[in-house]
């Protein structure tokens, strides 16, 4: 593979940056890969593992000659970062993101951006309940969706080349608009991720059984809901706050929801459970046969032999 | 090991009557399997793949001389389950079952069992989404709990055995109130089951949001939930209908707790989401430390190199 652009700048260097950095590399697709986080204890961890070509002490220097800046922070800080780097970016670059939320994003970087770069809004649909810069693999990204959110009237070639960068380090790339994203997520990542965190809470909470029995049982089902309520908590806080409208209304259609089944459960109305757990199985087969899950009984973790 | 009963009847094949037979021959911990199910289609299939050494026509056959009967039927049919074999039964034989509910077990099954028989109620904690003959392996139940809810004056001789056999299928055992019992899987399964089947189906109804996208983009956390709501519609029916009480606490206690998070994003509190975030985040840690569940991140199904 050919490299697309000859100096790549990671501001932020967690789970997605990081994981990045290592699939760049293995595709060889940049010349350099500068890197930048705000904490002194992140860049001293990302120059021991060799975690970027060069780690920066200031983002002005990260950014500096590059051709593609990329935001790998939380949603709630990137309009403070943008306008920090909005004076030493390159004439040309495009800077891009990986945020969860796409609107809030463009009304709070967009204005700080001089005219003379490209913005190309983006969200990696890859993860794991891990954190920081150790947490990072090449592999995140293989057949994992990215979806690229650019506003009216963008450089398609400025799409193009960061299209190019997606697909080196494994993704499939889709377009989409900023707002049909964030309710697209809504449904798929936001609402699941708030309803989890709920759930563990309120195991947490319940005193009469005890934390250790919660903990100890928890196999029976609630140990799905506890990786991902193990997630960042400043990204999710972030995440919620400005992708609050799409998230609450899915809330409220998932609460509707939960009370017509409390209702049949407390009528005896067996027939009305008994039908939507026979459709809520079909998506799951919909989900295996579209590649985006695995199909081994339990995610694979019990030790069926082959 | 040595043989813990001469035979053993198998009433219901799906996964935990399959995996059970599977084991008890890993272990050698029985003489003679027998196996009964209502389908003669599932008859067939056990016959086909070796599941029991001798499949019955008849419940009556099946438990004729079987020193242990385990019901592995949805916890809605154990009662009438119950009144059919109960004058086959053996004198001093033991009926257990691994319904997912005790309480309503214990009511509906006691009254028709002879007093020449014992009968200690059981639920092995392990599963998978998948049911079926076909879908039961050996590995199961290893490191898995089995909960034991013997009524008071049991004859410990009794208990004693069953425990044996269910930890030389791999389990480990404990005993506990039939009524704590059905609170704890109310929070550790119950009610976070159903709030899976809610969510999947909040999707599916969207229609804005089409079903494809719904299922394409699920990896960023939806397709955890699928995986839970793919489990078996009647046995869970079964399950809400008769642990009705407990689970309708959980549920109780779960959307007062999501509508204060819901407010918290509402009124933009990040402090209060990021506290309940951390909170959270250190029941997984729990979890892990007790052996209950996988490290590796994305429950192992990211292709991270070791």
């Amino acid at each position: 593979m050919s490299v697309i652009y000859d100096r790549v700048a990671l501001i932020g260097l967690g789970l997605i940056a990081s994981s990045l950095f290592w699939a760049i590399k293995r595709g060889g697709l940049v010349g350099e890969v500068t890197g930048y986080a705000r904490s002194a204890e992140t860049r001293d961890t990302a120059r021991r593992i060799g975690l970027c070509d060069r780690v920066c002490d200031s983002m002005a220097d990260a950014v500096d000659g590059a051709d593609l800046v990329i935001l790998a922070v939380p949603v709630g800080v990137m309009g403070a970062v943008a306008a920090e780097i909005a004076p030493a970016l390159k004439p040309g670059a495009t800077v891009t993101d990986v945020g969860s939320v796409k609107r809030d994003v463009i009304d709070t970087v967009a204005p700080h951006l001089p005219d003379t770069v490209h913005f190309v809004p983006g969200h990696p649909l890859a993860g794991t309940e891990h954190s920081g810069p150790e947490s990072g693999f090449a592999e995140l990204f293989d057949d994992r969706w990215c979806l690229l959110v650019p506003p009216d009237g963008t450089d398609p070639a400025a799409i193009a080349r960061l299209r190019a960068l997606w697909e080196g380090v494994g993704s499939n790339v889709e377009e989409m608009d900023a707002d049909h994203h964030d309710l697209v997520l809504a449904v798929t990542s936001h609402a699941p991720h708030l309803i989890a965190y709920t759930m563990v809470g309120v195991a947490d909470d319940l005193r009469r059984v005890t934390d250790s029995e919660v903990i100890k049982y928890s196999a029976a089902g609630f140990r799905d809901f506890t990786r991902i309520a193990a997630s960042d908590p400043t990204m999710w806080r972030d995440v919620f706050l400005t992708n609050k409208d799409a998230t609450l209304e899915i809330l409220g259609r998932f609460t509707e929801e939960l009370f017509a089944l409390q209702r049949a459960i407390r009528t005896g109305d067996g027939a009305h459970l008994h039908d939507y757990f026979t459709r809520t199985r079909a998506i799951r087969r919909g989900i295996i046969e579209a590649g985006q899950d695995t199909d081994a009984p339990d995610f694979g973790r019990v030790k069926k032999p082959s």
